[in-house]
This record gives C-alpha cells, structure tokens and sequence, in this order.
C-alpha cells in the first residue's frame, strides 16, 4: 500500500510517500514543494496543487493523509492562509479519487517518537533514524512532518496490511 | 466588462455576475453554492471548484472579486475552514486565467451604501435597491455580498470602462 502523507504551508509543503506492507515500510519518495513570496496567492496555490497532481498521478498513492486541523493556531490570518494550501490539497484527494485520512498532532507525534508532545526536531530525527537518512538528508522538518504523518497511517492500518 | 463576484464559505458561496460599462452595470447571473455538512471536506471543497469552474468556463469574466483576508476573524478554526474554501476558489483565478482582485470588507461597505461599517443587511438592501430585485429575491446574504464585491470593483475601475 502506497501512502502520501501532506504537510501543507503556503510557503513550504512537504511530502513524503511510503509504501507500506505487512513486514513494514520503505520511503519512496520525499521533498517538499516552495512557493515565491513574491508571487500572488493564487498563482502560489496553483503551483501546490500542480506539483502534488503530478505527484498523484505518477504514483498514484492509495492514501492521502494531513493532520487534523486544531482549534487553538495562534493568529487567525496565519489560520486562514494555511487553510487556503490544505484547502487546495483536500480537493485534490477527491479529484484523483485518494482516500483521504486526518491524525491529531499528537497521535503522529505518539506513533513516531512515543511522545505526544514530542518538537517538530524530535519528528525529524525519529524519521531519519527509521529510514536510514543522514541527519538533515530529508531536509526541512516540513518533509519530515509528513512523513510521519504516513509513517502514523501505515501504523494505524496495521492490522489490514 | 464582465465582472464575477464571489463570497466564499464552506457551506454556502454566493456568486454575482455583473456586466459593465461606461454607462453603468447590469447584472447577469447571481446565485449560491451550497454543500452538504454531511459530505466530507474533500468533497464539499471539489463541488465549490466544480460549480465555480463551470460559470466562469461558461461566462468567461474578465475578473474574480473576493473581500480582502482581514487579521480579526473571531475564531481560527472558522478561519482555517474559510481560508479552505478561498484557498480552491483563488486556485481557480489563476487556474482559468481570470484577472484577481481583492477589497477590504469595509471599502466594499462604502461603495455600496456609502457607510463603511453597513451590516449585511443594508449591503444587501442597497444591492436588491440597485438592481431591482424584489425583496430578499438575491436570496441569502452570500449572494449579495458576492455582487456586492462586482458592483466595488466596476466602480473602482470606472475610469477604465
């Protein structure tokens, strides 16, 4: 089973993709999508989706999962603009028909370093111990983040595998 | 000059279609885009995509009107959910080449009842007022908000008619 896991951001979106079987997993791929500040959102936005279809219809993963959205972000705009990426990138699972699924922060952070309120270096260096990468080989954390978030889904579905 | 509108919302996006020229503005085409609380968010942000996609592949307007993000949203997660839905629609501008414009709630308020801090309400009044709509005819406030933004924008750039 193959599983993408999103990390949106407006200005960094991270990907990571696994397969996933009953013996475990190997990465497949990973790296993270960057936007120009300097570009207007909706040419921004249009780049995610691009970048991540292709994404899609090349490997055509059984699985799309983000983090859960969370009540308490900091400031609303910041709110908003991250809603405008995850927007985009929601549509995109039911437009190429992905099976969508959502974690807690918490849970993903559970699953991959056994502590629920683990930091985002902590995500990073469980993930690179598990594949193997060399510290920092996988890049911004915002890679990483979303790996974890398949590494969580492929845990969680376990039991199907 | 044809001119498209759009208040967007998870649950109900109004949209107006206005045509312009030197000598003033009729309207087109008006209505909302509603989904089902039921359905899941990808599916719900894909029928806002579809059904926008739809009138401006039909009606090809020369520009998109969205109110401006503004920093004071009451509550993030009602931000975020928001920013979802803005975020596909502002996909769209760039995805179909359609020009993008963006005014703040209040400049929209001015011009089109003269008072910066107008309810809904009076925004839609003023709007059934322009256009001769008998009352309440627009349907909800998402509708008139959306010709409300076409009506700001044709007037902003009158100059150019």
């Amino acid at each position: 089973m193959l599983i993408l896991g999103i990390d949106p951001g407006l200005h960094v979106t991270g990907y990571g993709l696994i397969e996933a079987d009953r013996h475990g997993f190997t990465i497949k791929k990973s790296g993270f999508i960057k936007t120009r500040i300097k570009d207007e959102l909706p040419k921004r936005l249009l780049q995610i989706h691009g970048e991540l279809a292709e994404i899609l219809d090349r490997h055509k993963p059984d699985a799309l999962v983000l983090e859960k959205l969370y009540a308490h972000y900091k400031h609303p705009l910041t709110a908003s603009l991250l809603g405008h990426a995850r927007g985009v990138i929601c549509m995109l699972a039911e437009e190429k028909k992905v099976a969508f699924f959502e974690y807690p922060a918490t849970r993903v952070k559970q699953v991959t370093t056994g502590h629920g309120h683990a930091s985002k270096e902590q995500v990073q260096k469980m993930i690179e111990h598990m594949f193997g990468a060399a510290r920092e080989s996988f890049g911004p954390v915002d890679t990483t983040d979303a790996i974890s978030l398949a590494v969580t889904h492929a845990l969680t579905i376990r039991a199907k595998l």
